[in-house]
């Protein structure tokens, strides 16, 4: 595997050297700078043989690095060749820091489709000479690069989206006009499909037909997607205020808002459109895509849809951690993982899983993403822990949770019992907050952390992302951690609760439920506060849980959760499911 | 009084016209832009009345508003006319979006001496044409304005400052080498009192002598001060390496920095000197003072100076709490504040107090930043609550705390035991944190505010300001708060820890210790902890805490610190003292 990468950096140079370039970014990016990509848009995977879901690869002449978060450190080293590249943690060493270290007066490369505004700064910051390449050299020298995907868009129905698109755009016209800007341009497809209610299949996880989108002030649209890609059925959804026109229409488009203030996010959309419009003579407005913060906010539908969701992903899940009692000895990493989606697969609505499945046994629970794979999945053994992160897609909703159980048959060691309770004090913490209106995640990430920050511990990634309704299981603009963007949290928005705990090469614990911003009903209170609707319903292995490490409110919180799960959960189940879901939610308190 | 400043109003309405401005902004700023100013930069308080120590008024032809933040809003209503002004607060209706609603296409003027760079922006930002004045509208009718300060500019002794200023020079100047910087700007004069270890009495509860300053990357230093405020004594210890001018001297000084790499505080400094210094053809670098995180990074000899400070400034608090308990009935807030006063002046060390006592009874303490005057003051009466925010000025250290008493003789009401005892909660919740290196107060912030979330209940203020070392008892650049800036909390730092809760015209409650931040010990850590270590020393009124809401380790935290307290304190007491003090140290778990 190493040579054919070796050969392939090879090629980029030689290919850099023909642009007069000293070194060139390769990010793991498409062109509408989302968390999934198409296949044609795995250049950093292709390049490197990394295939975590963010990094960046900085080529120069005669040395090269790759950087990723936290997550995926132990995943990186392990996949690309140390002979080749030096790995580096993305923000312990800032990329651009870097390659202003290495490359001090040499002309960097890198494709303004596919970084931007904002990304590109931060290495001029740096004081990198930064210069956009008009052809990706990558794609020079990719020979058998996949074809665009052609999967058709399909309508979204009003019984799950809530809100019609001639609803939602007048509500982004009038933020547009309220801001007096007369356009705003849309990359990200998941906002496209909130905005004009379609669903599609271009990537994978995730229901995304990938396109672009200019909203008018007025609320007209047009729409910049391949025609093979809309049916009749879809192209009347999409009704007359909707113009739909082929991706080579787009810079026409572009130049014909000369003299227009156009709204672009600076931290989202690719460079390239700031830089057309400035250049047709557009006034570029930097702020965020306005279909975010609306799109955050579900609907009362669409929070409906996702409890339909969560309480039919239950019961798939509850079968599984079931099945998981016996696994040990005779089930594999992988194995483990096809079961939980067998079991999805037979429920309604199911379209698929929302992210790759991380079913980590033992060390491999340590390695915060983990994505097994034939080369390092391994059997489940007697006596360890085993980490299952992973979560579906419904045509209601999207889920995902995180179970760590215990093996067995032997008691858990004291150390793993201790973190895993840590752990969940930190999940109870979030789970019971209340807070003000107008609080930010930063604000909150802190109480899933002191419990382990009390012994001197900690874990290397977020408490909280944004979920999508029927869309990304990653999505803006709220999350709860310590680099959460200035935004409050508000009514309807869907969150992660998922503090962790990771020993490396010994053993991995999160738990995580998706939660929903309600509003909190408090006599006392004399301005608006808010709490979380915990939707995720599956048992915590209570033979995990020390209780005695525990205060009588969250040994409270976690029967009362584990009586919810079995109430609700349990009715949808066989008769001996039930039974074990019931000895599964047994009170603590009652022990 | 109002009449006063109706007419005052008008003639600068009268002076804007001369000036052919439509409108003008009046900042409570000098121009070294702090907390404390002398009288000649009281203009704020000279037009409208308001004495708070934030404020901004914005004077249009016929309309004017004063802005201030939570701490003085109920102040500003009893201080101004509202005939004359609107009266708004400074977060939830900003002052550019407010000027640039009523004065759209206006021509604003402003003292760029007056404002930083940062905040004109603000106003551009929002679409406020702003524009400088060259002479201050104000400074124009003022008639009787009074002179500048022209107190002396003492040494610091080593002794105190616990590092020689040419240490402190060589390390600024070692941080603008790094950052490829010929010089820095310094216009804090807490800066210049820290570098060049010299203090002052310019300005009132801040031991300033002002003047402005230029470091250069070779460690050499201008000073620009009034010759007369600079006894021979003093320009002998700021040796040959830091060369004096007058104040008139510094446009020259900076014209001389054509062409140089300048680094000036974007935020901090006057917008004047970046207008300068790019007029002169200089490169303005906008960063942060860079004295100002090793200033805030206490040495040993000023962390074991603030314990000394704080060990008498005990004497004198217990002293005045015992006194307290004879107050109802005889004293007021005016006396009281007086007393509290006497006590600290008798020890050793005492310069002044560190910012103005707030000494407000029942009703009063709900005004967060009351300033008890000859026609607020009121009797302090039996059966209510009564708080004291304040400190002392030591050449050793620098003191601020808050304590809150019930004058009994009845019990408390079941209510404000409840509130009180929640922020205690809030309180020791932030004094027993430990957390990693790397975080800020954002971070830490809702954990003193978690337990009044609970019920519905906040306060509108930080949770914890920085602390000079006989400096500024607010200073930066780290806190505890929702508006805290990214700078990680850092070994020596010194912040005070100030829950509270206030109900308008009934009570307010803050309890306030000040805290060192240390290295935390702690078997398991894989990377350094911090924790806080408390220097303040007084009993928290035990009449007051509901024990009933507290933990066991809450409680365990409070009788601690008593126990410690009445260990620290009571030997440097008369014996009827040390009973009184034993007695109010009592441990809440003995009753």
């Amino acid at each position: 595997m190493h040579s054919v990468h070796a050969s392939r950096l090879a090629d980029l140079r030689t290919e850099l050297a023909r642009q007069s370039l000293d070194g060139f970014l390769v990010s793991r990016a498409d062109e509408h700078l989302g968390e999934y990509v198409p296949a044609d848009a795995e250049r950093l995977a292709w390049l490197t043989g990394f295939t975590g879901s963010a990094g960046i690869a900085v080529v120069l002449r005669d040395t090269a690095a790759v950087f990723t978060d936290g997550r995926y450190v132990l995943q990186l080293a392990a996949q690309t060749d140390p002979a080749l590249w030096e790995r580096r943690h993305i923000t312990e060493e800032p990329p651009p820091a870097w390659t202003a270290e290495h490359a001090r007066g040499a002309r960097i490369g890198y494709d303004p489709l596919l970084f931007a505004e904002e990304g590109v700064q931060r290495y001029r910051d740096a004081g990198v000479d930064m210069v956009p390449v008009g052809e990706n050299p990558i794609d020079s020298i990719w020979t058998d690069r996949p074809p665009p995907p052609l999967d058709p868009a399909e309508p979204y129905p009003l019984v799950y989206a809530g809100r019609t698109s001639e609803e939602k755009r007048e509500e982004v016209a009038a933020a547009l006009r309220k801001d007096k800007q007369d356009a705003a341009v849309i990359t990200d497809p998941a906002s496209i499909a909130w905005l004009l209610n379609i669903r599609g299949s271009d990537v994978p996880f995730t229901p995304f037909a990938l396109g672009f989108a200019i909203v008018h002030a007025d609320a007209a649209c047009e729409l910049f997607m391949a025609p093979q890609k809309l049916p009749p059925a879809t192209r009347e959804w999409l009704g007359n205020a909707v113009s739909v026109q082929d991706r080579p229409a787009l810079p026409g488009a572009l130049a014909r808002l000369a003299g227009k203030r156009v709204r672009v996010d600076a931290a989202g959309s690719p460079a390239w459109f700031a830089d057309r419009l400035r250049a047709a003579g557009a006034t570029v407005v930097a702020a965020p895509d306005p279909c975010l913060l609306p799109k955050a906010c579900k609907n009362e539908v669409e929070r409906q849809g996702a409890r339909n969701a969560h309480a039919r992903d239950a019961v798939a899940v509850c079968r599984f951690l079931r099945w998981m009692e016996g696994a040990a000895g005779h089930e594999t990493e992988m194995s483990a993982a096809a079961k939980l989606n067998e079991f999805r697969a037979r429920e309604e609505n199911f379209r698929g899983e929302s992210f790759p499945c991380i079913s980590g046994a033992g060390e491999d629970g340590a390695i915060i993403h983990y994505r097994v794979t034939p080369e390092t999945n391994r059997a489940i053994r007697a006596n360890e822990t085993y980490l299952n992160d992973s979560g579906a897609q419904y045509l209601d909703g999207t889920t995902d949770l995180t179970r760590t159980v215990w093996t067995g048959p032997a008691d858990p060691p004291a150390e793993i019992r201790d973190r895993v309770t840590r752990v969940l004090k930190g999940h109870i913490a979030i789970a019971t907050l209340l807070f003000p209106q107008g609080t930010t995640g930063i604000q909150l990430d802190a109480f899933a952390r002191a419990a382990l920050w009390r012994v001197g511990l900690d874990y290397d990634h977020g408490t909280g992302h944004g979920v999508g309704a029927y869309l990304s299981v990653h999505e803006g603009p709220v999350s709860i951690s310590r680099t959460a963007k200035p935004v409050p949290l508000a009514v309807g928005i869907i969150l992660s609760n998922e503090p962790g705990y990771y020993e490396p090469g010994r053993y991995g614990v999160r738990l995580e439920n998706l939660v929903l911003v309600q509003p909190a009903e408090v006599g006392t209170a004399k301005k608006p506060f808010l709490q979380f609707e915990t939707l995720t319903l599956a048992p915590f292995d209570r033979r995990l849980i020390n209780p005695s490490l525990l205060t009588a409110e969250e040994i409270g919180w976690l029967d009362a959760y584990h009586a919810r799960v079995s109430a609700e959960v349990g009715p949808r189940l066989e008769p001996d499911e039930r039974e074990w879901l019931s000895r599964a939610c047994a009170p603590l308190s009652a022990d």
